[in-house]
């Protein structure tokens, strides 16, 4: 499949709010996931737990458990990244490894033209409990996130976050600029 | 800039231990920091801070610091990703934003053909102390990753981590298989 290069994707992934209810495709589904995978995790000790949502009735009472999941009542498809705490190193850096399989799987979105939403679940204890009460989630598995998935309503463009004042060069408060070679 | 198409970038990153001292462009240097904040964060809040290390003593010095940082004597760039805890929201998802950030830059250094390895530092207190004295952060700042980069001495290819066993459908214990459409 031809997808958009890699910069493209990573500068142009936006919040998408309004999904079509077209379906996502079987095939498309499981390289949503195979990207999260890919993303690194501490000791790679691939602590992250996967549930799929395609259900309808699953997908509509995600709203009641998360206040940014509104969007869920149209997106045909959510993916909740979960950490087996059981399995994870000492270090805790678990929450960390779910948000890079989150980012990763909104970017492999983007590049198959699927829109996402992002909703932090956590360390936010009541919507922790909420989800792991709804989808009966195992004494050792924590949700840390939910993301929306489906066709975009929205145009996907760069929202020009750059903002060269928050960074520095070698030491804090050195303004950066960038030094190596120019080719 | 011609770069590998998004996909092929998720899939084929991996960590990358060995690196040539041949200098990272300034203009990569910009796209790798335009990379991490086009990464999402919650509430919109950008409370990243970036200190960019290109200066051999301070490169030569992380290894001191960082117990999987030994390769930064050979590696000419590295980016500490940190957060103004004084600029987050309540709701403490700032760790992720940054784990977000992180991910961002290492798929766009993929995309340029450089190699990076991601040394986690947040949330182990002994290690965020050492950066924080070494890079004489402010009090409210914390760091939370940093990442060596640069031409990789190691070849790119797909780790192959897909582990559809650790992946469930709409409930707990599920298995998962691609519900949608085949085309």
């Amino acid at each position: 499949m031809e997808t958009p290069d890699a910069l493209s994707a990573i500068f142009t992934r936006r919040s998408i709010r309004k999904f079509s209810p077209r379906p996502v495709e079987g095939r498309m589904q499981e390289t949503l996931l195979r990207a999260a995978f890919a993303a690194p995790s501490a000791e790679d000790a691939q602590t992250r737990r996967i549930i799929v949502i395609t259900d309808r009735d699953t997908l509509d009472s995600l709203p009641a458990l998360h206040p940014s999941a509104t969007p869920a009542r149209e997106a045909p498809l959510a993916i909740l990244i979960c950490c087996d705490t059981s399995t994870a190193p000492q270090t805790l850096f678990w929450p960390q490894d779910c948000a890079a399989a989150t980012q990763n799987i909104m970017l492999a979105a983007r590049a198959m033209g699927l829109g996402s939403l992002w909703c932090g679940i956590h360390p936010v204890e009541a919507r922790e409990q909420a989800f792991i009460s709804a989808f009966s989630l195992p004494g050792m598995v924590r949700p840390v996130s939910l993301i929306l998935i489906g066709y975009p309503l929205q145009d996907f463009f760069d929202e020009q976050r750059w903002n060269p004042k928050l960074v520095f060069l070698n030491r804090w408060g050195h303004p950066f600029e960038p030094s190596g070679p120019t080719e």
